[in-house]
């Protein structure tokens, strides 16, 4: 034990008082929407919102004289017991005001924002207080901020599946230090994602939604989370295609890696155009969603569902939007829903099972394995060819005109399988808890990829409160490490961690 | 077209001719049953002789001045062509004899017996001519012959998925000559296949069974095929339990690595007990059973199948013995069958399923992954978190003690890739062609791990007859490439393959 006091915990203790008190001026803000709406859960936000605040500055307080270095041991501390310590305070603002009863269903709820799943237990989410449904919407987008800094800035130097590569393209100073990196790009980096936030609600309020449903969709579609304000989800505006499509577009945009639309801004319009992760991620997009509206149209009905299709704009139009909005729901891990692909056809079911392995873009607010870590597995298993055919040519993988280091595809190569064993796992665990074999399937996929809606009893139109509590707890774990690049939360339970050098 | 010319054609022709030979000799032993037993087929089972032999020597013929010289290219060639015309040819005892009459169906049923997978199109297995049954169990067993040799001398220096690894490891002489390696390691090895089938065929006729099934069972077991002369398969003999541990004793030997066998022999045994491969082998059935076992026991009831299992030797013992059979059955890639696993519980129907992706060891006649590539995986992840940890230490992974060079490693990871993507493709066609979820995913596992029995419509209790034919094809395609540890086959499909350099 004596190895552990080398360990800066006092800087970690310090930075988790930070995020208590950042998580209690948000839920301050909630409090704001309480008594704007009239919700009669003021009381009981503003008291959530002041333990979080008196906690945290406390801890600040206790852990002040510390000293500034952080090592990457206290990097992968910080960043997996920040997501715990958000999500256990972040049950305030249910358990103080009731809307969720059991603390397991709070917890579920809250890791299930923080990690920008969207998975939920409400099962009636319109009756719940409006003070407590912005709180529910802004865990997402408070996660989705982090997801940025994380991707940018901190998994670029603990060395994670390769983030490595996209760290090199991102604006800002270089050099290695963590302070400055966060403070600039995160910086400009957020300030692209606060303006699409804002520029959504605009446009969904413009296109008949009200505004407190487009505020909290804007939050959700940003940070790929996807917790509605109604129990049909986006489903709930099947006769207005106007939301929808606003919806869509912001769904790419949060999907795609922020700083091309930084690029975007600085008017570099041929980086966009010329990198290969963005091409392939467009590819996807548009070959899936081609393949699913061609059957949808021709073999499926979309009225067998107990979700309304009014085709407001025609049946072809029905049959495209419905698909290149679940498609781009799946592939960028956002999962708010307008019809249920688990009543297409047999094949779209497993079609869309497969397209949660996809995941978006690496430097986006997506979950899931992304595009990036896919081009550069397919690249390097084309090589492979090669290389078994001329053993001793030297045939790098090259991702954006760049020679990638050897070590960096293992390390991808690394992930990916990390992630297929996490998969089992998670559906062995799921089964072993009773969940039928597709629902533990699809359950696995779905929370590891941060998706939310998946297969069988767990599927678009369902939801997770009827899982055994132990299913609850496993799904915010598969959640988290799914969340955190699997090896940022894995590698504190291997003991050499814990060993000092 | 110019640049194929300098393909050795005439070589590989020539050595199509010999396999299509020794086949016709397989076919005349066949002969010899059928009239043993008067099954009233003799006719059309010489006839069958006579057109491969007769063929086969009028292709060695033609091509009798070749160069001598084998390069890489040639090598795929012949690997993958060889089970390809074989499967050809060993379609027209089945034909001939209108035992079955569709060519797709033949061809999937000898497909099936050369990748030694034991998938059956037969709906009635018992009235086929016993002269056809035997030339069925020899199309298993002539596949494991070829198998040993590939994984002892040909995908060694191709340089496939680590195969190199366990070159190392084979007795005789070393160097890189395909020819001496051939003759001398592979007779030994073969002599030991040989014995292990003759041994297994006095026990099982001691043990009960009639001589025309214990000869076809051992021949089945040793390839790891699969295909039995009984509807039930080896539950025939649920009331035999020494039967059934026969089976299970010798399943595991054909599962593990023959070279170890030889060890046994030359009574080296510390050499068994010191490969690691070998211990996490035992250590993934003994473990397995387990599972499964308390599982039947406390919760599964073995008598809700259509199979019957008298308790001869207790209720421990019968769920004991069936858990072990099954386990073994899967992961040597066997497939025979005493219960049914997709009926025990939920939980166990996706445990059988996970374990279609472990296959048996390397240098034995399963197929699937193998042991060999996980144990290197594994201890790959455990280094990579160390890496990620301490990124400028050297950690190389090593293998009964010796590191392993970098290259293989990297090749192990991309074949355990390509075999996920080969998965996931398979199981999207078999969804396509209407297969459904369960039955999809299973079909996929099953055919391209070379096992058999899957889930849904293609459980144990059920076979392939009732697929499309596309679906029939698609399966044959995807033993093929599961047998031939993917790269054989699949870099035929690129278009480097055939430019010259």
């Amino acid at each position: 034990m004596s190895s552990l006091t080398k360990l800066n915990f006092k800087i970690i203790s310090h930075l988790m008082g930070l995020l208590l008190m950042v998580n209690g001026g948000f839920m301050l803000l909630s409090a704001i929407v309480s008594w704007y709406y009239n919700d009669g859960k003021l009381n009981e936000m503003l008291l959530a919102s002041a333990v979080a605040v008196g906690f945290g500055a406390a801890v600040m307080l206790l852990t002040r004289n510390h000293r500034k270095e952080i090592q990457k041991r206290e990097g992968y501390i910080i960043v997996a017991f920040g997501w715990i310590f958000m999500a256990l305070i972040g049950t305030l603002p249910y358990i103080f005001t009731g809307a969720i009863s059991s603390f397991t269903d709070a917890f579920f709820e809250t890791m299930s924002g923080y990690t920008t799943t969207g998975a939920s237990i409400l099962t009636d989410i319109e009756v719940v207080p409006r003070g407590v449904l912005f709180w529910r919407s802004i865990t997402h987008w408070i996660g989705g901020m982090g997801i940025i800094v994380l991707a940018i800035a901190i998994l670029p130097l603990l060395g994670i599946g390769g983030m490595q590569l996209f760290a090199a393209e991102a604006p800002g100073p270089s050099g290695d230090k963590l302070h400055p990196r966060i403070t600039d790009t995160a910086k400009r980096l957020w300030l692209i994602y606060v303006g699409y936030t804002v520029a959504e609600t605009i446009l969904l309020k413009m296109a008949g939604m009200s505004f407190f449903d487009a505020i909290n969709h804007s939050l959700a579609t940003l940070s790929t989370g996807g917790f509605s304000t109604k129990n049909a989800s986006v489903a709930f505006w099947n006769d207005n295609p106007m939301v929808q499509y606003i919806i869509i577009v912001f769904m790419f945009l949060a999907g795609s890696n922020f700083v091309l639309s930084y690029f975007a801004f600085k008017r570099k319009f041929q980086k966009i155009f010329q990198d290969e992760e963005f091409k392939l991620y467009s590819i996807f997009v548009v070959a899936l969603t081609v393949v699913a509206a061609f059957l949808i149209y021709f073999e499926a009905d979309l009225n067998i569902s107990s979700i309304s299709h009014p085709m407001v704009w025609g049946p072809v139009e029905n049959a495209v939007r419905h698909s290149l909005f679940q498609v781009l729901s799946i592939i960028t891990t956002t999962g708010f829903v307008t019809a249920d692909y688990t009543l297409w056809t047999p094949f779209l079911t497993i079609f869309f099972f497969g397209m949660m392995f996809l995941g978006g873009c690496a430097g986006s607010t997506a979950g899931g394995i992304k595009i990036m870590r896919h081009l550069i597995m397919i690249k390097n298993g084309v090589l492979e060819f090669k290389r078994t055919l001329h053993p001793h040519a030297i045939l790098p993988v090259r991702y954006n005109s760049k020679a990638i280091p050897q070590p960096i595809v293992y390390n991808i190569l690394g992930f990916f399988i990390l992630y297929m064993l996490s998969f089992i796992v998670g559906t062995l665990v799921f089964s072993w808890l009773g969940l039928d074999f597709q629902t533990a399937l699809g359950g696995a996929a779905s929370t590891l990829g941060n998706i939310g809606p998946a297969l069988g009893n767990l599927g678009p139109v369902n939801n997770y409160a009827a899982l055994p509590d132990a299913a609850k707890w496993w799904s915010s774990f598969l959640m988290l490490i799914g969340r955190l690049e699997l090896f940022t939360v894995l590698i504190l339970l291997t003991p050499f961690f814990w060993r000092n050098r």
